[in-house]
This record gives structure tokens, sequence and C-alpha cells, in this order.
């Protein structure tokens, strides 16, 4: 059970709910009557809570399992303890997401305005909006309806926010325009100045930075997180991405729809990433490339060239991933025949 | 046009008054009286606007940009399009630069000092000084004029600053002497305890760090980039610097003039950079090296002992940058051949 | 001498006081009643001062120091200027670890909660506790004895906190239980979300989370680092743990006792780092791994596979460091070899 300090169930739930908000299918024999109280680990659920299993370096888990319920992909159906309910899913980490959305809600906001928070006059927040103590809220600023500004958050002159969306604490957003159900986590710094200068070796000279951040709808962007706006073009992030923590999005840079960028990864600036490419943790990209949709990165991966829509790529500088394995695989057995003959 | 939400241009100038402040020559045949009403994209500059053509990789968007005039090297002159105005310049790029500092200069600070803000009694603000909502300014702090401090920024006790120095939101200082005309972005932690301890299996026991944060004119640091300060020696950060968001500088650590460090590299202790060191993106540098001045480090390259003034490298570990590349291309055709071989 | 606007000193000492708390030995014929009044860098340090060598790259500056009195290795006091006390000790830099602290006691707490915080009405604060302008302090937080929460921090509700804890300058806390004499530097992050959704083209699919982070005692994390909490299972770092700034450590991951994590280092979900691991900067680690206790990881060492205890490893993908260098040595003696036989 999630802990009471931080955590309220809005269970219980029958197996038969919980089948139909997720898509599952309940096996046959299995009560759809039965009521589940939480979602648990496999380690930790008991016969009243629901499991999932997703990643089969888990199977023993799930085997010793006290669950009284588990998503599985049917090709698990048969290594499940004696009595266990089953709800079998395609995608059971999907199915286990929405069962738990179901549990665990989004809590809606306050709709309070801390006297403590500093908002300029001339700012709009909308109905049922959250702002906490400490936020402060500049000049002009427009935010929609049920958005919570989390405690110290700081949002700059003009920046606008969709409905629904939540702001954490410490965050500092500023020159940006921020769509609806966007989630930005603890100390992400949006629209600062990009790194913007002519060197010179009589002293740097800089740039301004004339454009903007935009962050279309249900975006998720991580803790501590930088986004610098763009110098004259805007930097854009597409509706649906999600992007880890520690994460670096120079200026101009532009994310399609569903991007993933997991933690400490960087975007140089102007680097269009098209839809739906997954770049791993640490993988950096130097700037003006542009990335075919789908494609996919290594966690540390190097890229200093366009990447084809598609594409798995590795190494440093970047290579097809195969490419990149064979060539790891070749100098490893070289050094051992090496090394052998030196013996022989 | 730049937003009007968060920009306001001070053109409109003549294409005369931009050559002269750019330092750029006019094209025979331009008329020098044209008024230029702002600075804007390639792809999106209108007649009446300036744009600049600084890398190849756009000069298909120059030959179309509708652009009323642009900065460009002699030898794209006779790349323009018809009828577009021509500023020449041997650095395009540091001639844009001047000339959007012309149309959008930095904002005077408001002088006003926040009463949500919270300034210590023994703390002296300099004339002209803003202290934003929420900002803490600690015991025996000295600001000197004309400076910025942003929303939520803290600026710890006994902390220095100069005249006409930026302190984003939500930064912290402590044990910090920085001088003027210094821009930190939001989030940066300046200051703070250098990672001392001596490893004990019995537990590790802390080292009291004893120096401090010296920061020296026109400097520029990124968004929640981290400075350690120094543990008995200073971490010093020389005149001129460009440091990227989420780099790492750790204790003792001192750069030269003019250094460039790129998003997201770290510093170990005690390395000391020498002037005009240029670190790519990711990179990173062991503990107590020399870097030669006006070296020059690829990005996600791993430094692990002293480099000689001027060099160029690249990879993990480190090596003259011509070498790495030769063993990438040697490594890679050797796989090849061997499945070539594999294949006959 | 430290400066005075950030430091003053609890000394002076005398050579017998320090050779006790230390566990040093005086070298024979030095005076053990001499009064040594601070600590400083060898390069630094006056006659009434005390200086350690214990990196011999610095054994220069020892010959050449004018240190009063000095903590050195055995092996290294015959090369001691003329005149210098000697304490001697195998760990030079634990005893002046020792030596440092007494002359640099930790401040305590001032016991004062600021006006210009925000605690709630349920939040229990213990005695001695110091509560810093404009930090947030939630509902039902609960802070021990001589604790220090500094300016713009942000606790978010429910959280508990042991005695003698630090939390730095806007840093934010949620869902945590954190131990006793714990720092936090400023600006970490810790207890957001997760990186969980389960991807769908149809838009991915967020997963609540549900678990903690647990901080167990006498642990240091870094400026500006992030952890982030279980999933459902907690994220636990193990009692006297040292991590450095801009580390991500993930959901579900769990640390032993005294790892030490570098700078930019990145630990994915559900990864467990046993008891005494060190992973150097900017090292990775991928998701759902054992990582043995005591195991050495370089630089920028890219780990996707389980490490045995005390193996010591680097490069990417990680092998044993041995067989690393050994393929580094390799291909750059090929490429020599290859240019010699064209230049032949």
């Amino acid at each position: 059970m999630a802990d009471p300090r931080f955590y309220s169930s809005s269970g219980p739930f029958s197996l038969k709910a919980l089948a139909e908000l997720s898509g599952a299918k309940l096996n046959t024999g299995a009560d759809s009557g039965v009521m589940i109280r939480d979602v648990a680990p496999l380690e930790r659920a008991r016969p009243e809570e629901l499991s999932f299993l997703d990643n089969v370096k888990y199977l023993q888990s799930f085997q010793d399992s006290e669950a009284g319920a588990c998503i599985v992909r049917s090709r698990h159906v048969d290594r499940a303890p004696h009595g266990m309910a089953l709800l079998i899913s395609g995608n059971p980490y999907r199915a286990y997401a929405l069962v738990a959305q179901a549990f665990y809600p989004v809590l809606p906001s306050s709709g309070r305005i801390s006297p403590s928070a500093n908002v300029a006059q001339t700012a709009e927040i909308g109905t049922g909006s959250e702002i906490s103590p400490g936020a402060v809220v500049g000049e002009y600023v427009r935010i929609g309806a049920n958005c919570r500004v989390d405690a110290n958050a700081v949002v700059g002159p003009g920046v606008e926010i969709g409905d629904a969306t939540v702001i954490g604490a410490s965050v500092s957003l500023s020159h940006s325009i921020i769509g609806a159900r966007v989630t930005i986590h603890p100390g992400a710094r949006i629209g600062q100045d990009g790194f913007g200068f002519a060197i010179d070796p009589a002293g740097h000279v800089k740039v301004p930075q004339l454009g903007r951040v935009l962050i279309h709808d249900d975006v998720e962007i991580g803790a501590n997180t930088t986004i610098d706006r763009g110098s004259g073009p805007d930097t854009e992030i597409g509706a649906g991405c999600w992007i880890d923590n520690l994460v670096q999005i120079a200026d101009n840079v532009t994310l399609g729809e569903g991007c993933v960028i997991v933690a400490q990864a960087g975007v140089s600036g102007s680097t269009k990433l098209e839809r739906q490419v997954v770049a791993g943790g640490q993988s950096g990209f130097a700037g003006h490339l542009t990335i075919g949709a789908g494609a996919r990165v290594a966690a540390k991966c190097g890229v200093i060239q366009d990447v084809p829509a598609g594409a798995t790529i590795g190494g440093t500088p970047a290579q097809p991933i195969r490419d990149w394995h064979r060539q790891t695989v070749l100098l490893r057995r070289m050094v051992r025949e090496k090394e052998k003959r030196s013996d022989g």
C-alpha cells in the first residue's frame, strides 16, 4: 500500500471495472466481482491488491507474488501462481498505468491563490488555478483554468500557460508559451537566453536572443532540465513529448510529437528531432542536424550527422548500432588473440 | 518580428547606421538611407527587416529570403536574391550581434527593491539596482550599481557583486566575489561546498571547504550550472568566460580569460584551463590537470592528461583529434572487410 | 587564512591537540606546544599555519611551503623543508579533515523561524531548527532538532526530516523520508515523479508514481542533483553515501551504504548499487542492473550489464578496465603502423 502520508487511494474497484478501464481481458474462471483495494509491486502486493508483470527480469517475483490479481501478457499466463486472477493485456505496463490512474487520480487544484504568492495586478489567472506560497507571477502573464503553480516557482512577464498545466516548485519560466496538460517538474529552467555569442578574442559578443519557447499540449519536462529560448526562431517542443531530468535543449531546437528524451541528454542549437524520436540517457546531438522520425539513439551516443528516419544508432561518433556492436566485439577479440600469441 | 509580449524594438535604424555600428560595409548600389525596422531569421524576414548568413547550411534560405537586407561574407554576395541590400562583413555573426544589440538593448534595471524581497539590514545595495519579489539578500552582502537580482534568487551572507550584474531567478550564491557585467542564468548554484571528503570505509569524513568562488568581469553562466567553492584555494572564473547550462565546475578549478564551456561539460577539482580554451558539450576533465591556452576539446571528450596549448583533442581517453578520427575509420573498415570475407 | 567575510576560525590549537584529534603522530623534535592559528593550502600557508600533503603532484609545493606544520605520510618526512613540524599520518587527507573541522566546525543552527518563511500550521519543527526567509514547509511535515532549512527551500506535505539535517537554498523535497545529519546542497530536487510512462504512439500514458525517496543518515547530496521517487517500490540512498552535483538518480534505484557518485553520473531506474560502489563523473548505468559491492566505475563509463563485486570497469559498453586500456592501446598502435606502411 502506498504511504498514506503521501497518497490516498480512490479504490476499491472490482476486477471487472479494472479490466474495462484498462482494456485488459480477465482470465477464464476469475471472479469478476472481486474487489481490489490497491496496486502494489509484485514483491509487496497482498491478496487484495493488483500488480503487473512487464519486464521478464521479474518473472520469478511474479511466480512468488501474493498479489490477488496481476496484469500479464498472454504468454505468461501459465506461470501465474495458483489462484491469482489475471488481467491479460498486450501492453501490461500501459494497462497498469490506466489502473493506477484510477486508484490515484491527479489531485485537483485547490483553486487557492496564496496570500504569500506575488501575483502582478495585470496577470490573469483562470478559474480553479492554484498559486502556492512564494510563487512569483509577472506582468501580463495569462494562466488557464485548473493549473497549479507550485511554491517558489517564477513565471516571467508575458508568459502564457494553458489549462490544467502544472508548474513545479522552484521552476522558472520566461519568454514561453505553454500548452494544456503540461507538467514541468521542479527546478526546470525554461526560456532563458540561449548560449548565443560571437567568439572574438577581444571579448565574445553577446547575441540578443529574440525568440521564445513553445511547449505544446501534454508534454512532461523533468526536474532541473533546461530549455533555452530561440535566438530569433523559436525553440519548440511538440505535443506529447516526454523529457527526463537534467536534459539540455538549446536554442532553436525543435522536437516533433511524442519524442522521448532520457535523463542528461543534450541537444545542441537548431537541431530538429522529428516525431517519435527516442534519445537515450546522456546522449548528445551536435547542432543544425535533422534526426528522422522514429529514430532510436542509444544511451551515451554522440550524434554528429543527420540520422535517417527509423534508424537505430549508437557509439561516438554515432553509427548504425549493429556496426558499433561489431566493432566493439572485433576489437575485444583482437586484444584476446594478441594476448594468446604473447602467452604461447 | 519578435513577439511583442516579450520584446520591444528600439528601431528603426538606417542601413548606414547599421553598417557603422556593426563595422560592415554596405554593398555598392544599396541605398544607405533605407530604414530597417527589425532583425529576423532568413526564413521569416520581411522586406523592411535585416537578417544574416553565417552558416553555409543556410545558403538556400538566404537565396530564398525576402529580407530587405542581410549581413554576409563577401564570397556570398553573388548568391543574394535580387534587390537585397548587403552588409558585407568578415564575421557576419559578430556584426549581427552588434546590430541586434542596437535593436534590443539590455533593459535597464528598474532600481526598485520589492517589498516582498528579504534584504538584510546590513546589506548594501548600489544605486539603480533592482531586487525582485522573493529574493533573499543576506547579511553584509554588497551589491554594486544597476544590478538585477531576480525573483527568488538567494544571495548568501558576505557575497560581493560588481556593477551591472544580473543574478537570475532562483539562483543561489554563497562564499563568492562576483565581478561587473556578469550574467548568471536561472538556477545556477555558486559557492556551495565542493565534493570534499576523505574516503573511509568506517564513514567518509567531510573536509571543511574554506575557499571562495571568484568570478571576474563579463562572465556568462548558464542555467542550472554548478560552481563549487574552493577547498582552501579559490575556484576562479576568468574575465569574459562563457559557461553554458548544466555545467559542473568543481572546487579549486581555474578558468583563464575567455574560455567557452558548452552545456553539460564537467571539470574536476583543481584542474586549470588556461585562456581561450573551448570545451565541447558533455566533455569531461579529470582533476589536477592543466589544459593549455587555446586548446579545443571535442564534445563528449574525456580528458585524463594535461593538454598542450593550441591542441585539438577528442575521444575518451582524449587524444589528438586526427588520431581519434583515424582510429574510428580504421575500425569501421576492418569490420567491413571481415564481413566481406565471411560473405565471400 | 580563510576570508573573514565568510569564515571565522575557532583556533588556535596546539600541535599536541591537533595530533590527538587527527590521530597523527608528531615528528621527533617538534615542539608540541606550538600554537597553530589556522589551516591553509601549501602555497599560501604561513609559519603559524598548518597544511597537508596528500597528492604527490604537490610535492614541490610541500618542499617550498612556509607552513609551520604539515600533515604528511611517513615516506615524505625527508622531503620536508627545514624547521617544519610534521604530523605523520597514514591518511593525511582524513587527518586534515579532522583538523579543519576543529578550526571550522559546522555553525549551529540559529533556531530561528523567519517570519518570511511559510510554515504550515500542522508542521512540527524540532527544537533548535532554523527556517530561513522564503522557505515553504507543507502540511504535516516533521522536521527534527537542530536542522536548517535554507532560504527559498520547499519541503512538501508529509515529508519527514531527522535531526541536524541541512536543506540547502532553493532545494525542493516531496514524498521523502530523510535521515539525520544529511546535507542537501542548493537546488537538489528530491521526490518528484520518476520518468514513468507507457510508450504509445497514440500518446504516451503516464504511470502514477506511488513510492517515496528514503535517504538514510549521514548522506550528502550535491547541488542541482535529482532523485526521483519510486514508482511503487521506493528509491533508497544508503547511510553515508556521497552524491556530487548534477547527478541523476532514477525511480526505484537503491544505493548501499557509503557509495560515492561523482558529478553528472546517472543511474537508471531500478538499478541497485551495493555498498561502497564508486561511480566516476559522467558515468551512466542502464536500468535493472546490480552493481556489486565495492565496484569501481571509471568516469564516462557506460554500464549495461551487471558488475561483480570489487570489479573495476571502464569504457562504453563497460568492461574490465584493463581490457579497455589494452584495446585503446592496440587501436592506436594499429593506426600508427598503418601510417608507417603508407609512408614507406
